[in-house]
């Protein structure tokens, strides 16, 4: 279908988007790029437009239109594909660690390489010894073998200690039988293992003489190096479609006795005497806890710039979409919908939720790295003092990051209207790949039991935020430590009430619902306290004052927004100034902080430096030309290709097909 | 690959999943079956049985296997494949309309042709003259024209008023000429339109003699019938990927000054005079809002049951999943996730949600069936005072029950685990697939502008939820009257209160903030009024008494559970009884509503009488067979057909593709 001559002569459409973005950008007192220094650093930036340069060139962009229109078969094709391009441009390039990690984010979906990469290296780096290291880590992190990270069951994800695998030590020949009992003993949802791997690390239970000592790491080949074929007793495939992550082969694998050598059980921190058949542990078991919090942070931050992307996007096409006139104004000509207060109040808090997010997750690699020095230091009780702080934050974080970052997606999209479900918003497939974080790595309630926990023992042991608790104290939201005391008050009041209920007969399991308010209450402060902390180092990061004054309103909407949405919890904890009492008031404080904000909507998200090759977005491109965009990538797409035959009684269903012309 | 023999071994599982299924059933009072009469009545169960039976008959469920993991291409083609099936089975099996309409609910996606079977043929029943009918309705039910519905354009949605397209008038001739006047004009998310319609009914700006009389809707043709080939002066096309809805091809198209004959404006209610050119309106405007009324009560009803085939999925794995021993007991067996307080806060309360939405729209459906018969008896002006009632409730309820419907279906899913990201769980789809609905049909928020304004009008008439309005009536949550005059109240709060603001100054745009709020109140109010009516008609519908008693305890705890999230609004508004003051008491309240409807979770969900079929859901299998079903319906996905070549260096991607067996 070649588009005819009256349809180009309406290109480009006389439409107001660039003018309006361009104007947006003009009318804002708030320096764009001085945040994207203070977030980023100059070093990162270049480093970032270099590697989406080269990815550019080879037509990366290109294959991205491509990709939402195919089906499973041919993503996990194309996956393969692009992370061998990914690689081979990695060493073409001498790509550093960071410049190949971001290749990735910057080309899509995540690649069947993700869990080698990320994963299996990472285990392999932190519980391996030397002679390991030169056995598996090495081949590993060369490509020479391909592995993924295999713990979960059909039967059992959260509960650890109730996987079914065993691994049997067996002395007389030194090595471990692997095998599954049982058909729900398979290992399911392991990224890159249904059709990629040929290693797995198998977490399994160590049997040794009779014993079970829990679940062990175990490297277990299980492909052929030269066919890719199973190896015997491997039983191992893809687990089939799932509601996002099409790229990724998530895969499922039993064994049926399979013999591994003494080498491949990881032995840094325990291992099998191979001479007595013992038991031991070595080293400090805190190290193994300081990986996986290191993980949580990454997946806090990864939550906070996956949710400001959405939310550019949908500020950008806010800016641009016009859609009745004021009902305030004389004027018939129709406004921007982001002047509607309804939409503001949907999106502007967003805007500090990302940020929130995006500062606390830096605040708490900050903490992990004075950890990291003490250790180095050779300070390991210091170390490990520190770690049960960055355990309960990166848990709690973790846990309530990846929720909110999820829902504001989400409100992100549906402030697009209708547009927002088109592929071309660039926004649904943030969700879709967002969403199982809420899951991994600790599912987010499972997580908020342990942040609970820790801070009963906090309180019990009378630890800072709980000494300090006075009920009857007072705020004065007009000064923002206030603030940020009554989210510290309503948490140490939580955690007595809980305590409290304990003493007087609770079970376990009636408090997981109070503990689940409290963890979510914890974030909330640490997002508050990051935020207001993170003010503080502006200047030092160059960010000039009216900018920082304009963060500092919006640290102001996130942390009221955040209050009137939780006000019957802090009413309860007695945490609210008596001029926020009623919601009115409340709302009034919201509004005009809506109204401060609005004028620099679009630059506070141009701070965060999104590309439009990693936006990849009709909506939220950054020249405004949404509806141009849309419509070329609409009229050029394939299934465009097909002539219908519509007629029910006609069996006939294509009847032809005709390249369509790009306009 | 074909499983080895030691796989074949391990099937079937020798897991409680049927037991615990049983066990549950057998455990509660809850009478399933008589649920099931009640909500659809016997010829309804027998008809759907049977439908079912036709389908499966013709592999319908194997179709409906390959699916999702299908790319667009292949999808469309298959949903007009399906599309076929269902239209030649209707004329085979002489199906009612009911029949062949549950046939499409039964068979998976909305197939090519569902724009034509709904919009286009509803909208000529309603809006044409008897000529009409015998030129366009006709045709349209014979199938020999196949038609869309065609508002929003590139750049206007919820703004009709502003729609750019026009239909000029050409006294001459007598024609129209239809015309699109800029790129941002072109018709768009247009369903059925992509590919497969060749009319459309067109929304335009009426133009005559000069002078816009608004936005008319006509008759277009857009596709030759003999060849399938955009006609002259008419570009159309698919809008590519979205992020559900893959079997639909929503379409855009411009025209070029089309001109189409007179009779091709839809004239039942207005029409230009052919012989002198002047505008005239003929009949009740009035009944073209009912049309409207009737469907967004016809979605809110789709929400109703795609929550509950969510919920009922989640409540039947949550009661087979088993992780983690209870904390609270000697025993070291793991127990259902179904006992978690948590997952029952999560779940049970959405069972509470899926009846009270479901007997909203019934209790609607009854309004409607009230105001059609005060129509057809002749009382025009008693059929317009029930619609100003019947357009705010519908408004209401379409707006707040889609919201809180896929709210509720993404908490099923999460509830789900891991495995409720698999496709196989059979949540993430109905997620996918009923979320437009919240944007369509009047945008959400949109919506709430409506229902406030018709409260403020019905504060200031003093209508009866007003004029008994009393500010310091005290409430008694031990009666179940008081807990909806609890939501009433507060509803007539909210409304005063606006009034107030906007006396005081507030501007309409200021406002759109709190009638969000209030149209959620109001919703709120019409699902606890209606549930609550809904027990009382318990009797006579045959439902014994102690399932009558559970459903009165749901009701309780839906009204309880909303109560406590909005919490600070019922305070505001001092409907809060003293003994529910604090989050303490409330949840304590809420707690042990959890423990009494607990056991009845799964009979609860299963009076909704879904098949296996309608669920297609390997976790929600009414055998409770999940694991065995997850593992078969993976070894067989295609994707395991392939066997890569993963070494980096390789330019092969596949190696090999391979026939898969099913296990
Ligand atoms: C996209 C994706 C990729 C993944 N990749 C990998 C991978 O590469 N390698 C790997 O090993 N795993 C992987 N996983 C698996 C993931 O780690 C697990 O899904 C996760 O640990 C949750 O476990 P589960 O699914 O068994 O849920 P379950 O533990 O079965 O939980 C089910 C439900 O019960 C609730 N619940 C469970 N126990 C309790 C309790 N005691 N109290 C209260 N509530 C409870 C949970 O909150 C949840 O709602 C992946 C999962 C997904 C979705
Ligand atoms: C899957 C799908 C199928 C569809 N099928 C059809 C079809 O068959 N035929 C058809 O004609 N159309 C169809 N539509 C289009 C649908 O009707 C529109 O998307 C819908 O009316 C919303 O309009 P919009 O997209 O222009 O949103 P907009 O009106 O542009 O709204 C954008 C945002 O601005 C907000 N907003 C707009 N105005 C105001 C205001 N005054 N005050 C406060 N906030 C405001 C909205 O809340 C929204 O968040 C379909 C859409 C979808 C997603």
């Amino acid at each position: 279908m070649t588009a005819p001559t009256w349809v180009r002569d309406l290109l480009p459409p006389k439409v107001a988007g660039p003018d309006l973005l361009a104007a947006e950008r003009a009318g804002s007192v708030v320096d764009a790029a001085a945040i994207a220094n203070m977030l980023y650093g100059p070093d990162v930036l270049a480093m970032r437009s270099r590697v989406e340069a080269t990815l550019i060139a080879q037509h990366f962009d290109d294959k991205l239109e491509a990709l939402p229109s195919l089906g499973r078969m041919h993503k996990i094709e194309q996956s393969l594909a692009r992370g061998k391009s990914l690689k081979h441009l990695r060493k073409v390039h001498s790509w550093s660690p960071e410049e190949y990690s971001y290749s990735s984010t910057a080309s899509g979906e995540m690649n069947v390489y993700g869990l080698h990469d990320k994963a299996f290296i990472k285990c392999l780096t932190d519980q391996t010894t030397d002679e390991q290291k030169a056995a598996f880590l090495v081949p590993a992190q060369q490509d020479k073998i391909i592995g993924c990270y295999a713990q979960t069951e059909l039967s059992h994800g959260s509960n650890v200690r109730g996987l079914e695998t065993t691994a049997t030590w067996s002395p007389h020949d030194q090595t471990f039988v692997v095998h599954s009992p049982s058909l729900t003993a398979s290992k399911w949802w392991i990224g890159t293992m249904g059709r990629t791997a040929n290693h797995a690390l198998v977490m399994a239970q160590l049997i040794v003489k009779g014993k079970n000592y829990g679940p062990h790491t175990f490297v277990v080949p299980i492909r052929d190096l030269a066919t890719h074929e199973p190896l015997e007793g491997v039983y191992v495939g893809d687990i089939g479609p799932k509601f996002g992550y099409s790229s990724m082969d998530n895969g499922f694998a039993l064994f049926n006795n399979v013999k591994i050598p003494y080498i491949n059980m990881l032995a840094r921190f325990q291992f099998v005497d191979p001479q007595t058949s013992e038991y031991k542990r070595r080293g400090s078991q805190a190290l193994v806890y300081g990986g996986m919090t290191f993980l949580r942070v990454g997946i806090a931050a990864d939550a906070a710039t996956t949710l400001a992307r959405a939310v550019t996007i949908a500020i950008r096409y806010a800016a641009i979409r016009q859609q009745f006139a004021d009902e305030d104004s004389a004027s018939q000509a129709e406004t921007s919908v982001l002047n509607y207060s309804m939409v503001q109040y949907r999106l502007l808090p967003l805007i500090g939720t990302a940020y929130g997010l995006q500062f606390a997750a830096e605040g708490l690699r900050g903490l992990y790295g004075r950890y990291d020095s003490l250790l180095g230091g050779g300070d390991q009780a210091g170390a490990e003092a520190l770690l049960a702080e960055l355990h309960v934050q990166s848990c709690a974080l973790k846990s309530h990051g990846t929720t909110i970052s999820v829902e504001g997606i989400e409100t992100a999209r549906r402030a697009c209207g209708g547009h927002g479900y088109s592929h071309y918003s660039g926004i649904g497939h943030l969700y879709s790949e967002m969403l199982p974080s809420v899951t991994y790595e600790g599912d987010n309630y499972m997580l908020t039991k342990q942040v609970a926990r820790a801070l009963i023992k906090g309180a019990k042991a009378k630890s800072a935020m709980f000494a300090d608790y006075n009920p009857s104290a007072k705020f004065d939201f007009a000064k923002d430590v206030d603030i940020i005391k009554a989210y510290g008050h309503r948490v140490a009041f939580q955690t007595f009430q809980i305590i409290r209920l304990r003493d007087t007969g609770s079970t376990w399991n009636a408090l997981l619902i109070p503990f689940w308010r409290l963890c979510t209450a914890y974030a909330q402060f640490i997002i508050v306290r990051e935020f207001h902390d993170a003010l503080a180092r502006l200047p030092a990061a160059g960010v000039p004052t009216q900018t920082s004054a304009v963060l500092a309103d919006l640290f102001r909407l996130h942390a009221l927004t955040t209050f009137d949405n939780y006000a019957s919890e802090f009413a309860d904890a007695q945490a609210v100034p008596a001029a926020l009492r009623d919601g009115v008031s409340r709302q009034k404080a919201i509004a005009d902080l809506l109204s401060k904000i609005r004028p620099h909507a679009v630059n506070l998200m141009d701070g965060w430096a999104f590309s439009d090759l990693v936006l990849n977005s009709s909506l939220g491109r950054s020249d405004g030309k949404a509806y141009e965009s849309m419509f070329r990538r609409a009229a050029a797409n394939p299934v465009n290709t097909l002539t219908f035959d519509p007629r029910p009684e006609s069996s006939v269903l294509i009847k032809s097909r005709q390249a369509v012309a790009k306009l």
